[in-house]
This record gives structure tokens, sequence and C-alpha cells, in this order.
């Protein structure tokens, strides 16, 4: 199959979310996230779950004409009912708000109830960069990760990201899991017959096992990233996204992709941002920014190592090529774009059409 | 040797501090920090480090009579200097600072620099919990952890703390590093002639090694946390606190405990609170945060194993101990207080000189 343009993937997104009820500015700002996502190479988090939202949205479980609104507010916080819009929409309105509100208090903090999975929290983060300031993403989600000492799963994989601008040395986004490794790849491992490190999975007895089929019988379940320190970031998030918000908290939370699909999931989150113009002036964090990250990627290297990367200089450099030359996807996704395309009554694109 | 009774020591502890030109208001709030973190079972960063502070302060490269000073601030923000005061100190007033500001604004940020090592995060964290408050502390210190790639240290252990109330459950406190493991940790297994876990080390050659004798000959590093995910989140707290504050980062961090003396370390911190107050009113959250912590350690648990614990709940249970019937150290920080007491002219308390 040939890369895929960007611009052809955007308006195909674009023509789905519409044909599922989904008003053309919002099904614009919603492949916005989804096609950025695809073209930093995080295939899990972009397009591939298109089909899943739309069921939703054609059950009502998500709201296709679903308006984030604003229930209460100070000059430094407010709190957002995301009407069960879809959480893609509702993550961009509410950390646009808390950059706004930054702008003046220095730091704001945004919490949302009433949303759903809003894909890749790295995406709302650099929102906050892109502006200037430094940004933060939370979100909560169903249990499938244990925590130190239980029988089977305790917290979501609870997405923690982090984005900070510099002059012209790029834009940091931290993006990560609070689960050791992801369930996708534990399942991928099992449909290749291989095993896993002995870190991601702990059975029924708390023991680690390297079985994946292990996990897909529900024998085993996600470990959290570096034990109790992961369980530990979870539950913060849990508490920020959840708690703060009045939201589902843990086994509350609908699972997303799964029946029922005619009721909201009620998925949380919390966005930060912090304009570092107030502390040092407008120009001064910039430059300090430039030296930091220049500092660390011309620092010693193992051999046969290019540099010590900052993190999202992959995924920068893969959104260069894509946008360039489009974006190469797995088998996996261009098979759920169709079902996209079928399930909604859309025609198949012509770059799922044409053979490669 | 017998247990050491909590208020004889924080006396000590004070004695020694004003012996070295602290006042005794700076030397109860220090004692104060330094103590709390001794009664959690934190000896890592509690009193040990006590003769350090002294040697520090005797060459004036701390500031005995240093008071931190706002710079620069808004309702929700505020940029400190440390005056290059105790770091526990300094520690406190901007935690304080953060938490009055909140009370009113939602969220406040307040960002130090001209610092020192200050201890265990967690403390400054827990502040914002004991006012009813969500806390936040970071803090960079001098490179000794490794990033992916990385031949040799490229962050400080930086440490992340997070801090939550609750009504009747407790509160949360979670600290940890941004390295797999502590260098003491490496130090005391190399005394012991055993080996480490693979995850802790990576030689120059970026190689996994179990072998601690090669981080004391300096052919080995700390590696951080779970890989790229801890050396990413040790490097945004260097952003939050260093580059944001406009103190030194990463190299140009002195070494607290080594010479020069004379000079300030430019050590860096960043605290943020949070008043849940402003998003449910003042009564949902703490019944929220009881149901959430009450349903975790609850939940089901591996064979053997308790219950499932809330960060923090190890800690408190060995403070209440403690403050019950003292707290019992390793011999370690016991000859490391008599050290302090000697080299600031000060008596050897009686609870050091009883033979147990």
């Amino acid at each position: 199959m040939n890369p895929i343009p960007v611009s052809e993937l955007k308006a195909f997104v674009v023509e789905v979310l519409v044909a599922c009820g989904v008003s053309a500015e919002d099904s614009d700002v919603a492949a916005e996230v989804l096609v950025t996502t695809d073209s930093w190479g995080v295939f899990s988090h972009g397009t591939k779950s298109l089909h899943g939202y739309c069921r939703r949205l054609q059950k009502k479980g998500l709201n296709p004409r679903g308006k984030p609104k604003v229930e209460k507010e100070g000059p430094a916080w407010a709190l957002v009912d995301g009407d069960s819009a879809l959480a893609m929409v509702t993550g961009v309105f509410a950390m646009r708000l808390a950059i706004a509100k930054a702008q003046h208090s220095g730091i704001a903090l945004v919490t949302v109830h009433n949303s759903c999975h809003f894909g890749a929290a790295g995406y709302y983060a650099s929102l906050a960069a892109a502006a200037g300031q430094i940004g933060f993403a939370f979100s909560n989600d169903f249990p499938s990760v244990t925590a130190p000492g239980s029988q089977g799963p305790v917290m979501g994989s609870n997405p923690f990201a982090f984005s900070a601008p510099s002059g012209r040395e790029g834009t940091m986004v931290l993006d990560m899991a609070t689960a050791e490794a992801a369930g996708g790849k534990v399942s991928a491992a099992a449909a290749e017959g291989k095993s896993v490190p002995n870190t991601w999975l702990v059975d029924l007895q708390g023991r680690p096992t390297i079985d994946p089929n292990q996990f897909l019988q529900h024998k085993a379940f996600l470990a959290p990233m570096a034990g109790h320190k992961g369980y530990g970031l979870a539950l913060m998030i849990e508490i920020l996204s959840g708690a703060l918000s009045g939201a589902a908290m843990r086994e509350q939370v609908g699972k997303w992709y799964w029946e029922p699909r005619d009721i909201s999931t009620d998925h949380s989150h919390a966005f930060i941002a912090i304009n570092p113009a107030v502390f040092l002036g407008a120009d001064i964090m910039p430059a300090r920014m430039d030296e930091l990250f220049q500092d660390i990627r011309s620092g010693p290297v193992v051999p046969g190592m290019g540099n010590v990367k900052i993190p999202g200089d992959i995924e920068r450099e893969k959104r260069a090529k894509a946008l360039q030359a489009g974006i190469e996807f797995p088998v996996e996704v261009l098979q759920l774009l169709q079902v996209a395309a079928e399930e909604n009554g859309c025609a198949i694109p012509r770059f799922l059409r044409a053979s490669g």
C-alpha cells in the first residue's frame, strides 16, 4: 500500500465524522487530533480508533452535537462538562481554555467530566507549547493495570503528557502510559507466538509471567510502570481527573470501545498550562530551553547511537516525513479505516482502494 | 542502641543548626522537615544529611541568616530567591506561599532559585494536603542519572512528589526519584558484596550491568526509572525547577555535599498547590477521596498480602510508631549525627551516649 497523504486522510476522517452527525467544525478539530497522532507514528492512538468512536456516536453514547461547556470557573481554573461530545473536541476546548487563562494568571488548571477516550494525551499538552506555554494533560480510564500486591487491575493505564517549547530547538513532548507496557503490545506478542519481558505482566498470584496468552485468558494483567511509582502516578492522575472533576472513577468509568454504547463513559481529564513569560520575561525562557536541549543533544553517547534525544524528537522527524511523503500505516489500521467507511455509509477512499 | 525519641532528636537538630548560626525559628522549621522524614523511615533524606548541611553553613555556601524572598509574583504564581538559605526553610516558605495563593486562585505555582538540597520532596507536597489541598514538589540536582543512549549522566535524580488529602482515610504521599534506584542502594550492595538488578545500572557502552563496583569506579551509572519515561520526567522537572526559575541547570548545579562549600549550589525547586474546594465545593472532595482510597484498599490481593496500599500508608504507620516509641536508626545515621555534634561544638546527646 502506498503512503497516505495527510490531507487526504484528514478529509476522509472529517467525512466519516460528519456522516455520524458531528458538525463540520468539530469534525475538523477531531480529525486534526487523530491525523496528527498518526503522523507522529503513534498508530495506537490515531485514526485506528475512528470506527470505535463512530459506533458510539451512532448509538448516542457519544453525543454528535455535544458542546463542552464551562460549569464553574475562576481566573486560573475551570470545571468543564464535556457534554459527552467527542473527547478530542472537548480536550482541545479545555486545553485552549487553560492556555487562555494561564496567559494572564501564569498557571491554570481545567478539569473535565462527562468525556470519553481522548486519544493521545501528548497532542493536548503540545497545544500549550505551540502557544509558547508549558502544558500537562492527564486522563483516567477503566482499570486495566495492577497495583503492587493487587489481584487484578486497580488503575487505568492513565496517560501522563508534558510539553514545553524552546526557541529554535523544537518542542519537548513526553507522552506516557503509567503501565509498563500497553495491552496492545502484549496481544501482538501473543499473535506472534513470542514471550514478553518479565516486567510487563503479573499473574493472579502476583508473580511476573512472560506468557502473553495468560493476559488474553485474564489470568495475568498489566504491571504498572516501575512498580509502585507507576501505580502512584496513575492514582495521582485519577485524583486530578476523576476525583477533582466529579466524574466516574475507576470501575465506574465506561469501557469506551465496548457496549453499552448508548450511555456516556464519563471519562475525565485534567489540563494544566503554565506561561513561562510571567516568571522570567518573554525572551529569556526560549533561550534557556535552547541551551538545555542543545547541551543534552550534544552530550556523549554510547558507541553506535546517533545522539541523546529530547522526548518528541522522533515523532517530530516522523511528522516532517509524513507531511512530505504521506503516512505508511500498518495493515491493521487500514482495515479499520475501511470498517469506518463501510459502517458509516461513506465511499471507500481512493487511498484505500489503490493497490500499492 | 535504643530508639530515639522524636522530640529529643528534634531538639538536638535545632541545637546543632543554631550552633551554625541559623536562627532558632529557621532551625525549628528545618529540624521539623528532617525529623519528620526520619519518622517516616526515609533515613536517606533525614538527619543523616545534617552534618553535610552544617559543613556548608560553616563555609557560608549556605547562608545561615539567609531569608527566602519573593522576587516577582501574581495572584497564582511567584518566583522566589532562596538567598542560599537552608533549603528546608526555603522549601517550606515557598510551598506555604503556593498554598496561600491557591486558596483563592484554585491553583498556584511557586518556583525557587538560589537554593540547595531540600531533603524529601514528599514533605513539602504533604504540607498542601495538611491544608486540605493537593500538592506537588520538584527539585533539580547535579547529573547522576543516564538517559537512553547517553554515555554517563545527563539528568539529576530529580525527585517528584505528589500529595492529596482525604476526609478520614489519610493522606496520599507519592515521593519518588526519577532514577530506577538510588545511588545509596548501589553502594550498599557493593559493600555487602552483592549484585544489583539489571535495571539499575548502565555502563559506558550503554549495556546493563549487575556489578555495583562498576558504579563506584565510575564505569557504570544510574539508569533512569522505566527508561525513557523516567528520563522524560527528570527533564520535565529540570524545566519546571531550573529553566523556569532562572537557576543553574544540570552540570551548573553545585554538588551540595562536596567542596566548594563556600558558594551557593543554586539548586532550584517548583511547588504547585491546588485547592479542590473551588472545583466541587469544600465537602464533596474529601468524601470522594475517602471512597477512592477505601475501594482500593479493600480490593482483592494476591495470597499473603495484607491489602493494596495508598502511597504514604507505610510511612504514616511508621511515623505513628515513631511518635510513640521513638525512631530506630541504622548505625550509619547515628555515626553521622555524632559527626554533626562534634564538628559544630555541641555535646554528644544523651540518646547517642546511651548504650542499647
